[in-house]
């Protein structure tokens, strides 16, 4: 552990900050598959999006208005964002001029991609001739301290999962929107890429070296209003191979009141790890207490929320009851919503 | 989690790779405590170390021969560790001419500090000038996959701890030393910078983005002949605020077949965090069974070594006795040795 390195500063609001509204930059896409990150700011984000700008030979669209730089400019966008990504994660040479387009209008750009966008040849130069920023939201912003541990003030939610890639992000996003529709005050807090573009900032917790990670986690939800909720994205599994420390420091940072565990009905293995059986949410629901009252003794579970994507409505809804019953708490899949959903939140608030 | 970056390399050996024999600089250092890494490479690489080289005004000494940099190389030293801290982490000014004669005398410079070698002024320019190297054991080594989970041959053990600074490296250290003296085929491997300059290789886990935490422990000890055994250095402590994450990627990855449990009887809160009570002896070895199984099910806890230096050989002696019968398990200090030392390095080997 690096002693020398021990800051204890108090907690400084949110990581990365991105300009905005945005323009949603989707390049000559034709494969929608490869546009997720504007689909995702246009049904979450709606009210930073301004418009979508699309090269000639693109056909995807996410029915936003099309606007060039320019006219996004003079409509409010103060960002562009690269809301498509390709096979190989970086950024074609034939973007690059509609990128500095986007700069000359006036407009940062903000990349999601795993390529710097200072690596590209000639925009770092471009930006600084206009006066613009580039933001890579793959990169930990500076000034991460390690944890103090400190109990902070306002509520929290933590979405935690028995896998990756099953739907943490969304179900921290659709309870952040249900609690303000009942006139919560509450923030959705990105530990993620998507997330961080969707929410316009947050903290990329994989970019965090290890000894931070719970500090990052710290300054992601920062002291609050009582009364005000954070609902923070989860990431990786507690049970992952690969993951499982990433997941910890942000549930030990996190220090959350509530937890949703959320779970794929019928995934028997771990995305990418064949050999390891996907944990269930019972065991995955008693190990995350355990290991969160190290931060919070008041944690509890508050109800558990699953991916139905694969199956049809009826199949769905009589699910969901099974796994209320049995479970003994809520169960709801936030994408369909419903009653089921409903109990969910009113379990989720009763946590504060 | 960064889903484009998992590449699924077979483990390669190691890490970092230091450079040997080393002469230990002591700098003009008239303060024991600031040479901590120096005793501690005398102790416990003395076979890697020539010599020491101190400045004019300094008194401490290892006891080792004194030598210039130019006679340590011709006495088959190839690297000059600095062996001192100061309590800013940085390299003073008038330290640098030192830096620069060693690299004059073929000696690559090898620094534990916070510092890089490369912020020194003027030190990478020497180095280029003599086609000599700068090696900063805090810096994660380039290379590093996402874990991947596969199990691999050979034996391991792991020391895990109540809390961080109790001897969990030190612990490794005698038990690896202890195999070998048994004629048991034995590696150290070192997860701090401390560890790493003794061992001469290794890979600093607080410095590893946390992504990659699990992965770079399962590259720190690679398959192996059967019969072999690693003896993995832990960090932090699975009930840490700031650092349990760490904790957890190097269980998860280090696979261990064999735990030992380090504490410090009488210590009653973690070093610095007056809020946060040391676990039992008892919950730590549960919860690290309980989330180390994930990676290798037949993970067991052989035993527990106790940090006793702050008592009397007796008051010593007695404990250990009265901790191994409560606890039921072989307790030892392996600073003291002795038959319940002994008694804990049979049990450790009998997990093989």
């Amino acid at each position: 552990m690096t002693e020398t390195s021990i800051t204890r500063s108090q907690p400084a609001p949110a990581g990365l900050s991105l300009p905005g509204p945005y323009l949603l930059f989707l390049g000559d896409t034709t494969e929608p598959g490869f546009a997720k990150t504007a689909f995702g700011l246009r049904d979450w984000a709606g009210e930073r999006c301004r418009g979508e700008y699309v090269l000639p030979g693109g056909s995807v669209s996410t029915g936003l208005p099309a606007m060039t730089p320019a006219q996004a400019h003079a409509a409010g966008a103060r960002a562009m964002v690269i809301g498509v990504a390709n096979a190989g994660g970086f950024i074609p040479g034939h973007w690059v001029a509609a990128l500095v387009e986007g700069l000359e209008a006036g407009l940062d750009i903000v990349s999601g991609m795993h390529t710097g966008l200072d690596e590209v040849p000639g925009l770092a130069e471009a930006a600084r001739r206009h006066g613009r920023r580039l933001h890579d939201v793959r990169r930990a912003p500076p000034g991460i301290a390690v944890a103090n541990g400190r109990r902070r003030s306002g509520q929290r939610l933590l979405t935690i999962g028995t896998d990756c890639a099953l739907g943490k992000k969304y179900t921290a996003l659709a309870l952040a929107r249900a609690f303000r529709a009942r006139g919560v005050d509450a923030d959705f807090r990105a530990s993620g890429q998507t997330g961080i573009l969707i929410a316009g900032g947050g903290i990329p917790m994989d970019a965090v070296v290890s000894d931070f990670a719970a500090g990052a986690a710290e300054m992601l939800s920062p002291d609050a209003a009582p009364g005000h909720w954070d609902v923070i994205e989860g990431q990786g599994s507690l049970f992952h191979p690969a993951y499982a420390g990433v997941s910890l420091a942000l549930l030990h940072g996190s220090q959350p009141d509530a937890l949703v565990v959320c779970h794929q009905p019928g995934r028997r293995a771990m995305l990418g790890y064949p050999g390891y059986p996907v944990p269930s949410i019972e065991e995955t629901i008693t190990m995350a207490i355990r290991l969160g009252q190290r931060t919070n003794p008041g944690i509890r579970c508050t109800g558990v929320s699953l991916n139905t994507s694969h199956l049809d409505a009826e199949a769905a809804a009589r699910l969901i009851e099974d796994e209320s019953r049995r479970l003994d708490c809520p169960v709801a899949d936030p994408m369909r919503g419903g009653e089921a959903f409903e109990r969910l939140v009113d379990e989720c608030l009763e946590a504060a």
